[in-house]
């Protein structure tokens, strides 16, 4: 786990001293209506003189007209490459506000304070930041490590629990590519925790690990898109489609199940696994109703992923539970497959 | 020098094999109406199966709308990270191409091929791409080194005789930041040269070596910015100005009358080596008129520079002729004062 990353009930006092050790010149927090209302109060103490950036909450916001409002923000407010920008909310806040700042003057420091469960354990560590194009997922973006990582997960009182079950996803996905054992514990207890803290932290960990190792994507780190490459399409799809957008960890976990039947399909996991992953997602989310029309329709996107090279759709698969394989070639038809598997669930 | 620079007239047909060594998946050629009449032709022949992303040319076309169209057709010709964009043009088309490059799916393979000769000695080396914002030059942009640049000094045979003297102000600069020997010579023989194989092997040279030892700008390689902290003010003052519209070396040459001048303000160079900058500059280059109310509108932009810290403007300066130093703390006033200087040359 990089240095940079601080977990922990009483980290936002140190927010403080982590500004100062930047020598920076000015601050501004970027901010939702949300994370203002909710998040801003909890933080406000313990930050030094700082202006505010306030956007509209909500992925559909996360485009290139709201980074145009930033950066024209971020002008007015005279910021410059030895200013920080705290991103305080999730992953929206976080992604759009990391590519702001690391393309502002080619570069300005910025300090990721993530509110949701979600951003705490995936987005907020990595160094991906970006937005969304004319529909397509983080389409336009950088690579570029923040300056620190603050998890407090005191934020996550202030969570509806359809958020920390999206944030969970991700946790469950760290466990399915890494660690049997802790899925196996885990799905005996079943949802959620009284310790969140012990679990973002090793969650953390996993991400970490792996980015560590292979920062840019060019191979092993792309076993963190287990789940990604149908769920982001079903996301895409679906959040064109007024009232029945999803949380991305939602649309992670009809990925995930998905993915998991098509690793099968490639014997790569057997059905008795399988059967353990469907029954523990099935107790947590929500059957997401698709009909044949959708998975014609949002199969299609699938083939616009990051991920493919010269127009193979690659998929990360599960090579038995805790561990996973990249660059499985998988054909549209067994994309829309494994959507058929998940409609009959 | 970086081996990645190609520099030589016999150079082109090396760029399918410089291409090939990537193991691309699909190549894009970005051009404007000039770049696709003059030089595209001369190109074409070395290319591997390509497509063709036609922009308009021109400074005030350097926007995020341009992006925008450009991410929009690399997202439509179905290019991914292991695409190639290959920028045939000036510096417009190679720090905005490199910017949408850096920023597609978080980053694709690209490859300058500069035409004009201000891109090749200047732009095209040093992993700066950016576009203007809001009137601001290169205010949004990331670094991010090419893969490859191929330098051929044939495409300056299709160059107008003003755009050949705009290249020359970066060559002059580089003379005057890091060679008192060659700009001595040079001063002496007057305007260009019969080799300009040998004069941008030496200038690409002298810009390599600075950005080798300082990449990020955190110290070092701010002496480039020699006369760019009132060139740039003046750049952008005046594309706001139908008909005024200066060329970007035409705005670096008196900004680096300017800034010599501020330089023997504070006693770093002495009026006889100012007279020689003044002799050989005004020797090549036509007045620029400023009146007293463009020295106070333009003025102010200098306080925007993304050089500056904490509202104070740091500017580069000459410390004697061959050698520059940076950070040096100057008021609005002596940016005032400078001008006023220059008008009355």
């Amino acid at each position: 786990m990089t240095e940079s990353i601080y977990i922990g009930r009483t980290i936002l006092p140190q927010l403080q001293q982590v500004l100062q050790n930047l020598a920076f010149s000015k601050v501004a927090v970027l901010v939702d209506e949300n994370t203002l209302h909710h998040c801003y109060p909890l933080v406000k103490s313990h930050l030094p003189e700082h202006d505010i950036i306030q956007i509209n909450s909500g992925e559909e916001h996360k485009t290139l007209q709201t980074c145009e409002y930033i950066w024209q923000r971020m002008t007015e407010l005279n910021l410059d490459r030895w200013s920080v920008l705290v991103n305080l909310g999730g992953g929206v806040i976080g992604d759009m506000g990391g590519f702001c700042a690391a393309t502002f003057k080619r570069g300005m420091y910025f300090v990721q304070v993530p509110t949701t469960l979600l951003a705490q354990v995936d987005a907020s560590v990595g160094g991906k930041t970006g937005i969304d194009f004319h529909g397509l997922k983080n389409h336009i973006g950088v690579y570029k490590e923040p300056h620190a990582v603050i998890i407090d997960p005191t934020f996550l009182n202030t969570l509806p629990q359809r958020q920390l079950k999206s944030g969970y996803a991700e946790i469950i996905k760290h466990w399915l590519i890494a660690d049997a054992t802790a899925f196996e514990e885990q799905r005996h207890i079943g949802l959620f925790t009284e310790n969140w803290e012990a679990l973002i932290r090793h969650s953390v960990g996993i991400k970490s690990a792996v980015v560590e190792e292979d920062p840019l994507e060019a191979g092993y780190r792309k076993v963190l898109n287990f789940g990604h490459t149908v769920g982001h399409a079903i996301e895409s799809y679906l959040l064109e489609q007024p009232g029945r957008e999803l949380l991305h960890g939602e649309a992670i976990a009809v990925g995930m199940l998905c993915e998991a039947f098509l690793s099968v399909k490639k014997d790569l996991l057997n059905r008795r696994e399988l059967d353990q992953i469907e029954t523990f997602m099935v107790s947590i989310y929500e059957k997401v109703k698709i009909t044949e029309e959708d998975i014609q329709a949002l199969s299609q996107l699938a083939l616009q992923d990051k991920k493919n090279t010269r127009s193979t759709i690659n998929c990360t698969l599960l090579q038995g539970i805790g561990k996973a394989v990249w660059d499985q070639p998988v054909t549209l038809a067994e994309i829309q497959e494994s959507l058929r598997y998940y409609q009959l669930l």
